[in-house]
């Protein structure tokens, strides 16, 4: 058996907390038990809360893949015209969801180290006034890079279309506006900067998009693909359509607590303290970033160009074999490019990039790319470096 | 805040066992580290024994429902007649999600406190030799009935129909003859006679089964309901559709490991002398049990009838309040007409018996209903008393 | 390999609560980090509000029985008269040790099944005024009575002696007025009715009592059996004198404020009410209770009479590998009179005496001794019956 | 609330792997249930072959002190010359406890930046014929360095001295060869290179102890200090002389459990490579080792002269604070003098050691020391690197 890894520093899902652990062993109780009614009301109001948005977002029982398939579903009616907004492989993948759901499915795409200019949205508004639907991707954990979604979505709003947002990396690494932006159906994944484990997502739903969801006919319901279903769920009195996974929802409710503790915006200083760290430390082994600029990273984690002639697979097996480090390989069509880093959650502290950037580096080191392991760790912990009291 | 029950003796989810319970305080780790690979590998193939069937069963990442759906959605053509077995609740159920995907659907109804009979289902088939799939439930949970899935899965094979069986409460508490049946899309849940957490469908697909979901043009891909996605996920070359729901994996692991240490026959043995002195006990409460009669009772449950003038929610909550012992209700239709007693896992021990008899013996008690106590407990307790060694 | 049991109903340890054991699956920090110099503080002052005392308690890194030989050590001095109030095999012992230490043991020693009258501790030091030093159990445990403590207190009080507490099975199950009565130094533990594991000792020391100790040359310092060597060493900026128990002190850190967040009113409310239930049920069975009459019974307990003709081992045995309940024997010079069980922290609830009467009941049936196992139950349920709102 | 630290790099107790937290998430039995009953026995016996020794070692209920105070305690008679062997503060400190009992103590003290000296010891016996117990320490903790156990222990067993060894932080790590060297009373901690929680002290002794302590009327019994008391506990049919600790049981047999299925030598190569990398990485930094030279130094933890003009005190809580890694200090004498790193059990990987030099280079950069962050963690990256397949 191999044995477990000692850091797990991937673009997820992340090594969660001892109090996120601790908080699975708890009993299943039964479903309808008053102490889980209360438990779950009391987890999406926090939610609610750490989303700071005014209404209850919801709960869908299964990986935020099923929120993200679920959204296009519901959301898109077979008469809408979709903008879709690909900046890299997930932003590209929801395309084919939307098109399987749509009348007809627009899309502005850009190469996959760069992110979505606002101008080319706003241009394509002018083309197509009779969008009805965009979505966007906002931190693209394939390529590490940031769409900014703020600026996008104001031009959707000004053009009478709503938006769904891929947020499921972001949401706890950096702001996620939804209600300023604003956004109208917007997926949350607690495995990656909230640290908890993978099999729920958590949903955004605007007053508008549950308008668009009610007037669809065909949006689903009576399904695991249907939101409406979970609308109310959350509430005591409302029966669960079909039985909540109990122990995703106790992590939920820890490391929402957590987060809530920690403070939204001490959290995402610290994945942008971390990042920053991680892009020096990459440079500084004599890397180079995957996204164009650095301006555009995301902070959740970080992309590098696999160096020339060595494998992905190759580097990953050794870092994880040799050193006890999991990273992340390149995803889809960029399999070949580019190696990841995470630090989200629990790893989203400034010591993880010297882990990180010694085991890249010493991993290449060892396959005979020519890297300096020691200006990376030092470029690393000096940018996280704070002066003394 | 309400107290946590003292014990959760209801139609499901159940009452880990403390070994399950450790078991999900297991750090997430990516899902491609090779540890989580072997891990979700060895836990198909344990499942496979489990189960005793010749090839991998498939695990899908949602609550037992999400089986069920995707087996309708898979399984059933636009072409399809489709003859549904509704002896209760969830079987009635089955036939609204099978009707939104065949040409006809035919059924079958008795009322819920009684089961199919095979002489009708083979009745059904010389009118409608066109009967192409069958749809039907062994453990009826809401009416604590178990159909006699072999005779109408020998009746269906022998007009060449496929069958899909939705075992999720039965498998672990009684045999369930996957391959001998034989059935074809078998659907099992591991929070019920296993004792592990709400959040997996675990299925059987026939080779007949996957013959037809491979010709089916509707069945879903790249989707939530797919079945076919997952086929082949738990091999170690393969890639995951997508993330699977890790701490679950954790939790499966453990569960049937449990299972196959302890041996399936003595699970069953556990669940049906629990069973009988159950409903030993409610009997000589002076209570009736809600099946027409004994012997189609399900081990996994007992259901018996509210008596006359009592709210189930109010004994319901008595229970629960004053003695900590939470128990299920009727369930849809039934609600009004019967309460109910889960013995699955790691609470089907006889003694457990003496727990429920006594809680839901005394509410009602409490709440003005002539019954009495000891001869109730008396009747389990010497039910499952062995001589003496 | 042995099951493991269904229900840990004996004299201690008990059976944990979930969230106690969660508690334990925390990681081990460093002694010194001040994470856990923090929580070691916190649970120190909690211990002294649950405690309702007016200095911090004395936490030691062993089971009880260091706290009760440290008491002996550290307060006895070479010419001490010390007199010991034996009603038990534990106040028995507890004269070994206090002999140990002193220039002359006194004792009053009544039969196992009744308590110390305070008349005869008055008539004593009416014979003696030299002594300096009493010694009384509060709970004794291998008996299931109580002493009257109070009124012992008072008495030492008057005669200007210092009293050593035995309060390992009584503290959280019924008051302890550790400065009230007034008591010396009184050893509590965790693995009774606060329903932590065992491993440490709890200790109140009185003004009066350190002066004692402080002057006492033959006091251990130094060493394990050291009191003082702990005094300050909850504050975090006195080093511990040698690592403490980590694990146990999170688990410490969780029950006393389960205890507090509870309410200690409420917690002894819950003893006495399962222990009037579970005397009920052993009546109700047709056996007879151990101590002479119900007024001098311990609330954390009950002690029956062995039938006559049968084994206790037996009988334990057979309801241990029956119905998965086990139970506590008699302990040195009892073994052969009666079994005992135990209803403290989390069983503490009236419902597990329809556990413990049934189990025990059927047992002894299987075994041939005329009891009625429903009536005992139902005895135990109908003393605990709250009317219905 | 202080955060919890990232990282516990100190000299113990350890940070344990996920397994042993796990382990210590099992309920309470009662210590007389044939469950735990055969997990002691079983336990008892993993530890036995884990120690490569012949007879069953006995486990005493309290943190590693309690087993070397006892060890002094039982071992030494009152007409005793001992000889203490003192290179370190723990060293220096068994004098205090082996002249409490002893008639005459020997020391040999060395400076506490190197090692005894067989020759010296060998001189001794010259010198004194009439030693009968010497002491020492194998793994001088607050001073990182290993004695030559193995020599000073034939000189002891060919003059006919009984040799009591400190294995608290060695074994795990190195090989303690108990029986070969020959030593007669061994104490070992599972805090350490085990990884498990600090509670309980693991001792083996010899036959010729054994004879030792039956023949000493001073020696314990009846009491915490006795290891007679438990000498024989861990069979399923002989009492226990008091409730042992539940929870150190079942984190114990994992630890061992653990142990042995890497293998010892496997987990002495471990401690060796990180070892060896932390030295490489402080040299790389551009600080001084504190032992006088790398032949001598401990593979369970990395001593180094704190730079001039700074405080030990300030680079730890700067290190913690700052980066959330948590080292050690000075102890006792040594306060002043030296900063310690752990690399102990789950810590003792090779890429743990550029967390530490990282961490500590960081830090004195931050507080004003030059050091060289880059060539000390690539050095300690170089050292441990190995060859590509």
């Amino acid at each position: 058996m191999t044995a477990e890894p000692l850091f797990t520093l991937t673009a997820g899902p992340v090594q969660p907390s001892a109090e996120t652990i601790r908080s699975l062993a708890t009993p299943v109780y039964d479903q309808f038990d008053p102490y889980f009614l209360e438990l779950y009301e009391d987890t999406t109001e926090n939610l609610r809360i750490a989303m700071g948005v005014s209404s209850a977002p919801v709960i869908m029982h299964g990986e935020a893949v099923l929120g993200l398939e679920a959204a296009a579903a519901s959301l898109i009616a077979r008469d809408d015209v979709v903008l879709n907004l690909a900046s890299g492989v997930y932003g590209k993948g929801y395309g084919y969801w939307a098109d399987r759901y749509c009348r007809e499915l627009l899309e502005i795409e850009v190469p996959y180290n760069e992110v979505i200019e606002p101008a080319a949205v706003e241009a394509m508004f002018v083309e197509r006034p009779d969008i009805a639907v965009v979505a966007v991707v906002h931190s693209e954990t394939p390529s590490g890079t940031l769409n900014p979604v703020g600026d996008i979505a104001a031009i959707c709003d000004k053009n009478g279309a709503l938006l769904i947002v891929d947020a499921v990396s972001s949401f706890g690494a950096v702001e996620v506006d939804f209600e300023g932006w604003p956004a109208d159906l917007v997926v949350v994944g607690p495995q990656k900067a909230l640290g908890g484990p993978p099999g729920l997502s958590l949903l955004y739903v605007s007053e508008d998009a549950w308008a668009k969801i009610d007037a669809n006919p065909d949006a689903p319901t009576a399904s695991m693909l249907s939101i409406s279903d979970w609308r109310n769920a959350h509430k005591a009195e409302v029966k669960f359509p079909f039985t909540p996974s109990t122990v995703e929802i106790y992590a939920l409710n820890s490391t929402v607590d957590q987060y809530l503790r920690e403070g939204p915006e001490a959290a995402w200083t610290r994945h942008d303290r971390v990042a920053a760290a991680t892009r020096a430390g990459i440079k500084g082994l004599g890397l180079e970033l995957w996204p164009v600029n650095e301006a555009i990273c995301s902070p959740a984690l970080t992309a590098f160009k696999l160096p020339d002639g060595s494998s992905g697979a190759d580097v990953r097996q050794h870092c994880r074999e040799h050193y006890g480090v999991m990273i992340s390989g390149g995803y889809g069509e960029l399999t070949d490019s580019l190696l990841r880093i995470g630090h989200m959650g629990p790893t989203a502290h400034p010591i993880f990039s010297a882990v990180s950037v010694a085991a890249v580096g010493q991993t290449l080191l060892d396959l005979g790319v020519e890297v300096d392991v020691g200006s990376g760790v030092a470029a690393a912990m000096a940018r996280v470096a704070e002066p003394a009291a």
